[in-house]
């Protein structure tokens, strides 16, 4: 009894200690006490932590490069050349209307502002930073390995096997499993398709809302247009955007929490074998399920939006009456950050700090008030309470499915779109500074200390991490080549300028159109609005001419531009898959001393055995016991 | 010394048996007895052979594939379309010369062998065999990996760390190098300076030998048309080919050899710090070396050839005399089919056959021939000599160097160009029947029995096999797209055909070329060769006609053409490898009743040190000897 006194003692005095020197946001500038953490949790959190500590290390990097690579643009948005040339006021280019009717004719320097801003976004240091940043996840991953391998070794597990660890746990799933053992089998079936009719179907309903929110943006947009006096249309863009934009991220965030329970009740109806299967699944569900719904309006905005749009005289029309969006003159881009830096602020602003920090507090609250409902007997009672048994009061420990889930999110929105928005990594290390101490907090303090689970890696997110890092790399590909301006300028600089400079790029990317081939009852109803009569307008598209043989028909310099697209798409591809081989092949999985170290245990280990073998003529092979590695190793120091 | 008599008859009696069992050509078609192999020569030469029991294996399925794929050809040869347009009598299209002044023109359907040809290997099978054979290779990689695992176990090589195989290892390499051990850190450099830069040398003889052949081939043709009466010209590319390739091949041969003694030579200047180290740093060397040389005339063939040809009126020269080489009409394909059927059938007769079988004979006549020059005495004595005493008087055991190179060469025609050759599986499937016989004689009557290694695994030539299978994914790729006339026709069909059928794709594929814009000195000396005088002659490439505003330029046909060619790379690459992740998932590395077993032993095992741990008081953690699994697992069974 008093044994156990002190070991409990021992355990308040970890917390006191862990609550002091971890949990608390004023030590947010130091190291983990990782050993401390896995010593009062286990390795399973133990391991979550040095990952989320190390992928925070690594983000300071990251958002370094970042901000020098978002600090070069701001120096050099002067001396951009298409900026510059649209900016110009001599520059007279008249483009068509952006609506039907009721829109007119505009001055492409009108939209001055817009271009020096989609600079920033959009510039040469762009390409580098994708590239660095596939990089930098290929170095983020093989640092894990190898910090994995030092936590193993410094915590004695390279001896276990991954079947011990799941053996080992038979919890309430596993025995839930097996009442429903009858199930397997023929009955296993059903299951499975009622499986992937729901995913199917959630991924449908994720994709519904997203052109539900477009379908509000296109038609608010033109009522707007419609009935505002043409003072206010200025505003109506901004109003347009940050309303759905709102409204974007409010339905991501409830269906977040939809998809998790959607994702859970999928698993339980799956009947996995273990707790590590069941586990496994769920995280597989969740994922599939959060990243498309975190990440369809993205990808929306960065390869459909402005690409099918049609041409001047033959528009596009969504449910026969709304024009299909474009972004703003060649600001695919910026759109496309704005649309990411919303979501990823959004998510983690209220997710984490509204969700992770509110909602437990107001449970708090809750069961405050309960218990002074209660007779103040009861209260006093629970005044004399061991610390342990008041513990019981708090929320259980939910897994660590969600906190993982929330930073492989993260890790998307810094890996996934990155080459549009290089601040990226900036806000992830802000929020995760502030994460780290904030799950630390909700451990020591307001969850029941979870039962110690041993584990030797991270399991499926590690593969989770991988995936989503080769996913980014094509995804990247895609976005330098065909959302930004890149490959089109450089394009016009090789093979069309007259000196070689982007001087005349921006005429270059106009097509002509003849107004008077608009369809009747589409034409403008304020043709004279800039002044002067408009016979010929200018769209952006790389179409034929109205007085070539074929007007209008998809032009040679499309054709070569597309080209040029794909052609950086595999080699940017293939060259940032090449370059991650090499990292991985650079950086060794083991660190050295820790090879060297095991190395000599293993000797003396063999030296042991064979003393063993002499003293008392047993013969065993190979016996590599834990106990005796950890006695050598303290002789050893 | 009983004992020792009774062993010795116990591993000649093993020896016997391996010879009739297994170094054999009448029992090609059982299984390899692999467990004999390994007690007789150890873990590390039966999993060779137990890999390349399972490659051959593998290669039935490919081959009937390939056989099917290339029946498939022959059987629809007569209804592709583009080959009938070609053969069609009252097809009239003249084509321009094929040479400058002595060649004239010509009519395009006298090509029409060559068209039916060249579709037995550029039909849409094709496409499709490229993707198996891609799902192969990974398949293959999986099943390797299952297979190791259970070797792994079957031979209780399970809890047999890397470290401990490499570190046993103490031979002359190791010596030799703690004799310069004083060359290590600033002397080091020098060595990889020179290493890099023999590397980059030995890399350039390869191109510079390659380009050598090219000249060759397009000087001797160019001398031939000059000299010879036109009524032998068709016997000229013939000879010009087949000479060309027999140089090609006979350099390559020769070439393989000198780079494996320049890798050895340069691996020990390299002086690694042990045996493992030694063995993948050459391996590595001799495979980039022996790589480039098998592969580059087929590089570039496929994907250099051709290509650079310039147009009429304005050829490309080499050495400003000679025409850069062009394939016969629309047979890229069909070149590089005969180039790559050459190289691979001559290397594997002549390499394995000639030099495998061939040497070691004659080395043994020497030796033969040798002794009997020696007294009859000496003789006498030989003939009363053990067993293990004349067996010294064997080849040296070289290791297996060698013997796994042969063979991922061999893997790389059979993955990286197959798109262009689906029968290279079945050749290497006949090859490899006899290879292991040949190789298994060897092992047994031919070598001194090596001193038997032990080995978990196949070390780097497993990421060897993994690379090639990767380059193999990009390579076929672009075999199809770019090589092939697989996409032309895909883009004809879809966007220019009337009718949606390939009727008129010869003619779309073919430009104009006015006969009067021919550059002085250049024109046929013979123009009325065909019996009527030609205005307008046509070529093959993506051109604007004579009489358009920019003649002869790069037409929107060529833009639009190639950016879907890049298209499909990327789709081909990309669908490719996620197919091989899918293989990769669903294979599980270790097979499910090895995985129960393992389980199981380990159940049994920690009952076995929980009831010692009663008996005796001491307390052994996790003790897994395999001794101890040994006797459960006879308890087991």
């Amino acid at each position: 009894d008093l044994g156990c006194c002190v070991l409990m003692n021992g355990f308040y005095f970890s917390a006191q200690l862990l609550y002091e020197e971890w949990a608390n946001y004023s030590v947010f500038y130091k190291y983990q006490p990782i050993g401390l953490v896995r010593k009062y949790f286990g390795e399973k959190i133990g391991l979550y932590f040095a990952w989320l500590g190390l992928y925070t290390q690594m983000l300071i990097l990251a958002s370094l490069v970042g901000v020098i690579v978002f600090l070069y643009g701001c120096a050099t948005v002067n001396d951009n050349i298409p900026s510059m040339e649209i900016c110009h006021p001599k520059n007279n280019i008249t483009m068509c209307p952006l609506c039907d009717r009721v829109c007119s004719y505009w001055k492409l320097s009108t939209s001055c502002g817009t271009a020096r801003a989609s600079y920033l976004f959009d510039n040469p240091a762009t390409v580098f930073f994708s590239i660095f940043m596939a990089l930098w996840a290929a170095m983020f991953m093989e640092h894990w390995k190898r910090k994995q391998m030092q936590l193993n070794y410094e915590w004695d597990l390279t001896g276990l096997e991954d079947k011990e660890v799941s053996d080992s746990k038979l919890t309430q799933h596993t025995i839930h499993n097996n009442n429903t053992k009858q199930t397997s089998g023929r009955h296993r079936l059903p299951a499975y398709v009622t499986n992937v009719v729901m995913m199917l179907l959630m991924i449908g309903v994720t994709f519904a809302v997203v052109f539900g929110v477009i379908l509000y943006r296109i038609s608010t947009q033109a009522a707007l247009y419609m009935s505002s006096s043409p003072t206010s249309r200025s505003h109506i863009q901004l109003t347009v955007k940050t309303t759905a934009a709102i409204i974007n991220l409010v339905i991501i965030l409830i269906l977040d929490e939809v998809y998790g329970a959607v994702a859970r009740w999928l698993t339980v109806l799956e009947a996995p074998k273990n707790e590590q299967s069941f586990e496994e699944k769920l995280i597989f569900k969740t994922f599939i399920l959060k990243f498309v719904n975190a990440f369809t309006p993205i990808f929306y905005t960065a390869f459909i939006r402005g690409r099918l749009v049609g041409r001047p005289g033959q528009y596009l029309y969504v449910f026969e009456s709304y024009r299909a969006e474009e972004c703003a003159h060649g600001a695919c881009l910026m759109e496309l950050c704005i649309q990411l830096s919303i979501i990823m602020l959004g998510k983690q602003l209220i997710q984490n700090n509204l969700f992770e920090i509110g909602i437990p507090k107001f449970k708090k609250l809750i069961r405050y008030l309960r218990s002074k409902q209660g007779s103040f007997i009861e209260e006093e009672r629970k005044k004399k309470l061991h610390r342990y048994e008041s513990d019981h009061f708090l929320e259980p420990f939910a897994g660590l499915v969600p906190e993982y889930m929330e930073m492989i999110i993260q890790f998307g929105f810094v890996t996934l779109f990155v080459a549009s928005f290089p601040l990226a990594p900036l806000f992830a290390l802000l929020n995760n500074i502030i994460e780290i101490r904030l799950d630390a907090k909700k451990f020591v303090t307001e969850l029941r200390r979870p039962v110690a689970t041993r584990a030797k890696d991270i399991g499926i997110w590690y593969s989770i991490l991988r995936g989503v890092a080769l996913v980014a790399v094509i995804i990247n590909a895609f976005v330098i080549s065909f959302t930004s301006d890149f490959i089109p300028r450089m394009v016009y600089q090789y093979m069309y300028s007259p000196d070689g400079s982007l001087h005349g790029f921006v005429n270059h990317t106009l097509s002509y159109f003849n107004v008077s081939h608009f369809e009747h009852g589409k034409e403008t109803m304020d043709p004279l609005h800039l002044g002067y009569p408009v016979e010929v307008c200018r769209y952006k598209d790389y179409r034929e001419p109205p007085w070539s043989p074929s007007p209008y028909e998809i032009s040679k310099e499309f054709w070569a531009v597309l080209a040029v697209r794909l052609a950086f798409v595999i080699v940017f591809q293939n060259v940032v898959l090449l370059m991650n081989e090499v990292v991985d092949w650079l950086i060794p999985d083991i660190p050295k001393d820790i090879s060297l170290q095991i190395h000599k245990e293993n000797t003396l280990l063999v030296d042991l055995v064979m003393k063993e073998d002499r003293d008392k003529t047993r013969v065993p092979e190979r016996g590599a016991s834990s106990g005796t590695k950890k006695t050598y190793r303290n002789n050893n120091n």
